[in-house]
C-alpha cells in the first residue's frame, strides 16, 4: 500500500485553505488546513504558504511526501489552467519534491463536486460572496453574479452585513426604523452609547461611522451573523431579501432539472434566508438540494478525475466519509 | 485704502480649494483656487499646500500679504473649531506672516452662507457626497445623511455612479434590463466589446469588473455624468431615485419655512433628479430654492462674521457680485 497512486485536492477559499490527500479509490488518507491560499487576495507568496501548509498537514498522518503525489488540483476563484499562470504554486511544490501534474479548477466547480458527480447540475455558494453556476459536461457552462462586494454578490454575507450596517446607521440618523440590530452592532464593535450631539447628530453615530470606515469594506461581512442571531423585523427583512436575491441568481442559470449543491454559511442555516430562497424558487425548488460544507471533498474528487481515476457516486461517498474522519 | 481690514474665506472641497479675500464691506479683492485642502482626505501637508496655494493667488491681484489679514475662516468637512486641531494650517499661515485669527466652519455652513444670511434655513449639497442640514441661529442644528459612500450619501454623485456601474454589470450579466448606459460606460472606460465567453460569461463583463475594482470605489462617481447625458429609461430611473433620496434627506431636517440653499452638481442641473426632488417634496417645495456654485462666497461671508463685520443680505449680494468678477 506504500506505493499506490496518490492525489491531492486543494480548496483555497477566502479565509483558509484545505488539502485532501486521497488514494485512487477515493480514500482520504490525510487532511490539512492552511491560511488563505488565493494569490489574487493575498499575493503569490502568502498564497503559496497557505497551500503548502495545508499540504504538509495532509501528508503528515501517512508520512507520505510530495514526490509520491501524481496530481495536485487546486480549486480557487479566478485561477484557471488556461491562464497558464500557476508558476507561483508549481515552483513551491517542486521545491518540496513534487514532480507530478498541477491543475487548476474554479472554486465553484469544487463546491459542486463536493455534492455531486453528475455531469449536469447547479451550485450556489453564498459565503462572503455569492454566485450560482450551471455545470454541464463536468464544466461551468453559465455563471450568475459573483461580481464582488462593490458590484454584486447579492444575498452574500457581505451583502447582509452591509445592509445591517446601513440599517443601524439609518436608525441612529432617524432615517429608518428602530432595530435591535443597533445595540448588537454597537456592542460587537465595542462602541459605547453616547447621546450627546454635534450638529444635531448623536456622537454614537459619528463613532460608528468612523469605526466602519476604518476597516476594509469587505469586513462588513462580519456583521452578517448578527442578523441571524437577532429576532427583529429589520433583520428578518434583510435576510429574506438575501434569500430572494440568491434565488434570482440561481434562476438566471437554470435550464432544467439537476442536483443543486449549496455551499457557504448563508444558505446552510435554516431560517429566513433559506425560507425565502425556497419560496422564491417555487416549483423550481423541486431541485434536489445537497448542502456541502466547502469544496475540500470536491477538490479531492477533481484531483482524482485529473489523475484519470474512475469517479462514481460511490467514490464521492467514500471520499466524504473518509474526509469527515479528519475534521 | 491700503490698510483697511481684510478677511480670507477658504472653502476646501473634495477636489479643490477656493480662497476669497474680502474687505469688511464684502468687496472681494482677490480670489484663488488651489488643490485639495482637507487634511482628512489628503493628509495635513498636502491639505495645507492646497489652502496656501489658493490663499497666495487670492492675495496676488491686490499685492497684499497675509500679515494684513485679520481673520482666516476655513470651511471644510470634519474640521471644527472645537476640535482645536487646526495646527496643521495655522503653523503654515503664520510661517507666511499671518498673525490674525484662524477659525473653522463646516463646509455645509459655507454652502448655506453662499446663498443666504438668514439665521434659519436649510442647505442641501449633492456632489460626490450628499447631505442636508438645518441652520438655526447661524449654526447647524440638524444633519441628515452625509454618511459617506459606503453607508449613505444617497442620491449623491457616487450613489448615481455606483447605480450606473451596477446597472451595466447586470445588463452584461443578463440579470437586468438592457441599457444604453452599457455602451457609454464601456467607451468611457476604454473597454472594447468582446463577445467571447468564459464559463458562460462575456469577456467584456470580466474586463469591466476588473477595471472597476482596480480604481478606488469613490471613483465610481465619475460615471454619474453619463446618466445625465444619456436618454435611457434605466438612467432616468436612477436619476429620479436620486432626487427622491435627496428630498427624503431634506425632509428629515425640515421643521418650518426658510430659505433652501442648493449646492453641488447633482441638483444644479435641470432634469430627472431635480424634477423628482421637487415632486417628492410636494408642498414642502414652497421653499425658496437658492442654487449656489460652491461655498466660496459663504466662506468669505463667514470670515466677515468671524471678524465682527456687520453682515446683511446686501453684504452677501456685494460679495457674490465681486467674487463673480474673478471667476
Amino acid at each position: 500500500m506504500g506505493h499506490d497512486m496518490l492525489m491531492l485536492g486543494v480548496d483555497a477559499g477566502g479565509t483558509s485553505t484545505r488539502a485532501v490527500l486521497t488514494t485512487a479509490q477515493g480514500e482520504c488518507v490525510g487532511y490539512g488546513v492552511g491560511g488563505r491560499g488565493n494569490p489574487i487576495a493575498v499575493g503569490p507568496d502568502r498564497a503559496a504558504d497557505g497551500v503548502l501548509d495545508a499540504v504538509a498537514l495532509a501528508l503528515a498522518p501517512s508520512a507520505r511526501t510530495l514526490s509520491e503525489v501524481e496530481v495536485v488540483t487546486a480549486a480557487m476563484a479566478g485561477q484557471r489552467a488556461e491562464d497558464g499562470a500557476g508558476g507561483w504554486l508549481l515552483d513551491r511544490l517542486e521545491a518540496e519534491g513534487f514532480s507530478g501534474r498541477l491543475t487548476f479548477e474554479s472554486d465553484l466547480m469544487a463546491t459542486y463536486s463536493s455534492g455531486s458527480v453528475e455531469p449536469f447540475g447547479y451550485a450556489i455558494v453564498a459565503g462572503t460572496g455569492a454566485s450560482a453556476v450551471r455545470i454541464s459536461d463536468g464544466a461551468i457552462e453559465a455563471t450568475a453574479d459573483g461580481l464582488g462586494w462593490l458590484l454584486g454578490d447579492r444575498g452574500s454575507g457581505f451583502w447582509i452585513g452591509h445592509r445591517v450596517a446601513r440599517a443601524v446607521v439609518r436608525d441612529l440618523d432617524h432615517a429608518g426604523p428602530a432595530t435591535a440590530l443597533t445595540d448588537a452592532v454597537l456592542e460587537h464593535l465595542g462602541i459605547a452609547a453616547d447621546a450627546t450631539r454635534r450638529e444635531g447628530r448623536p456622537r454614537t453615530l459619528e463613532r460608528l461611522v468612523e469605526s466602519l470606515y476604518a476597516a476594509r469594506p469587505i469586513e462588513l461581512a462580519a456583521l452578517a451573523p448578527l442578523a441571524f442571531m437577532i429576532d427583529d423585523p429589520v433583520a428578518e427583512r434583510i435576510l429574506r431579501r438575501a434569500g430572494e436575491h440568491l434565488a434570482d441568481s440561481l434562476v438566471a442559470v437554470l435550464t432544467g432539472p439537476g442536483p443543486l449543491v449549496v455551499g457557504g454559511s448563508v444558505l446552510s442555516r435554516s431560517g429566513p434566508v433559506r425560507d425565502a430562497f425556497v419560496q422564491r424558487l417555487g416549483t423550481a425548488a423541486a431541485l434536489d438540494l445537497l448542502p456541502v460544507v466547502d469544496g475540500a471533498v470536491g477538490a479531492g474528487l477533481l484531483a482524482l478525475r485529473a489523475g484519470g481515476a474512475a469517479v462514481s457516486s460511490e467514490t464521492l461517498a467514500m471520499l466524504r466519509k473518509t474526509v469527515a474522519r479528519f475534521r
